[in-house]
């Protein structure tokens, strides 16, 4: 069957959005890759018009398609079985989506407003006005205003990250001894700030840190080789 | 094999000991039971001296004992593996390890200087002294003053719960269709509030809260069936 992957693009390549990296990091684990990835603007979602939504991304597998990172991550499992599991069980899959939303709702609210100024000097030509208009009216300041201060938020942010880093003291990955699904949703998010800055967002001798490095290494440095910056 | 639980009891059998009540649920989840619960008082520890370490509870199986429950919970798995599983997986016990650590950091510090005076009222009438210093010592500040303002303060522990709220609003358990040790992670935290104060730290209206009721009736209403308050 024929895969394409719409994903948000930014200029010259840049890849920042974590929705799309979890789908790419899934895709990868289950030895599948997109025959095509169609690059979608903020600001023109036609190629996703036939899905009737405007999430991104969206997976087009055959005569199917699926938006919503965690939705796209289930259909894999349940149309792939065969293929390496993302979630070990049916336990480990509603547990997945607890990381999730720990991750949406705790961690990713304080990292977009740190890093906001930062994403929109690597948004599309196309996008540059309609990004800045939607984010301060979403967040009710300037860009420029909301980045302020982040050398002190940033102490915050990495304090949240206690359950994690905890998690790394005993066992090498979130999901055990290997990494897999929830491994992916947490590193999703931390491709962001490192697609689109040189703010260091986690400590070098953070355990989490180390982490990421291995997260970097899979399926062939799949995460570390694209426009980025060595964070 | 003789299995010998010990418990942290207060006055007139009250229980209010989250790890305890972890264990309890995990023992009742495999079809267990402890031939005998020892109580154990904060002030004096003897009974599991043999262990070596103060943590409770404390699980002697046979020839074998396990301290601290998370341990427990792993000790259960693999001991008892033909037996309900608490984990489903070795990748979703990766990720229980995660909640726990979750419940740990992010709830109980907030939870227990919320109800640390009402909590007073429960210990064992040997340990009061002990309790209050040990308390005051470690928060810096009097048990009274500790617990006040908390009428303000419960909005950022409700809060707090919003990754599992949101888990809730698409799955019936943390563990998906029926509950498992996560769950029995976060509800045995939700037993110390219930077993020490009629502080309301759930609304009624929270999908949490319905949560919480379906896990009292789990096992014969193991957790409901205790000197408690009806919050």
């Amino acid at each position: 069957m024929r895969m394409v992957l719409y994903e948000l693009a930014g200029r010259d390549n840049f890849r920042f959005s974590p929705p799309c990296w979890r789908t790419l990091m899934a895709l990868a684990h289950k030895g599948l890759a997109a025959d095509e990835r169609v690059p979608v603007k903020f600001s023109d979602k036609s190629p996703i018009a036939f899905s009737g939504q405007d999430r991104i991304p969206v997976l087009s597998d055959g005569d199917t398609w699926v938006a919503d990172s965690f939705e796209i991550a289930c259909y894999l499992e349940d149309a792939y079985p065969d293929r390496p599991s993302l979630f070990g069980s049916d336990r480990g899959r509603a547990m997945s989506r607890f990381v999730n939303e720990w991750t949406q709702d705790l961690l990713a609210p304080g990292l977009v407003t740190m890093l906001v100024r930062d994403e929109w000097d690597h948004v599309h030509a196309d996008d540059r006005d309609c990004f800045r208009q939607v984010r301060e009216q979403r967040f009710g300041d300037t860009l420029e205003n909301l980045q302020a201060g982040r050398d002190h938020r940033v102490h915050a942010f990495r304090e949240r990250l206690a359950p994690l880093r905890a998690s790394l003291n005993t066992q090498a990955f979130l999901c055990g001894e290997s990494p897999a699904y929830a491994d992916y949703i947490v590193f999703g998010l931390f491709q962001f700030p490192r697609c689109v800055s040189a703010f260091p967002f986690i400590e070098r001798n953070d355990p989490i840190y180390a982490w990421r490095e291995t997260m970097l290494d899979l399926f062939d440095g799949l995460g570390r080789q694209v426009p980025s910056y060595p964070v």
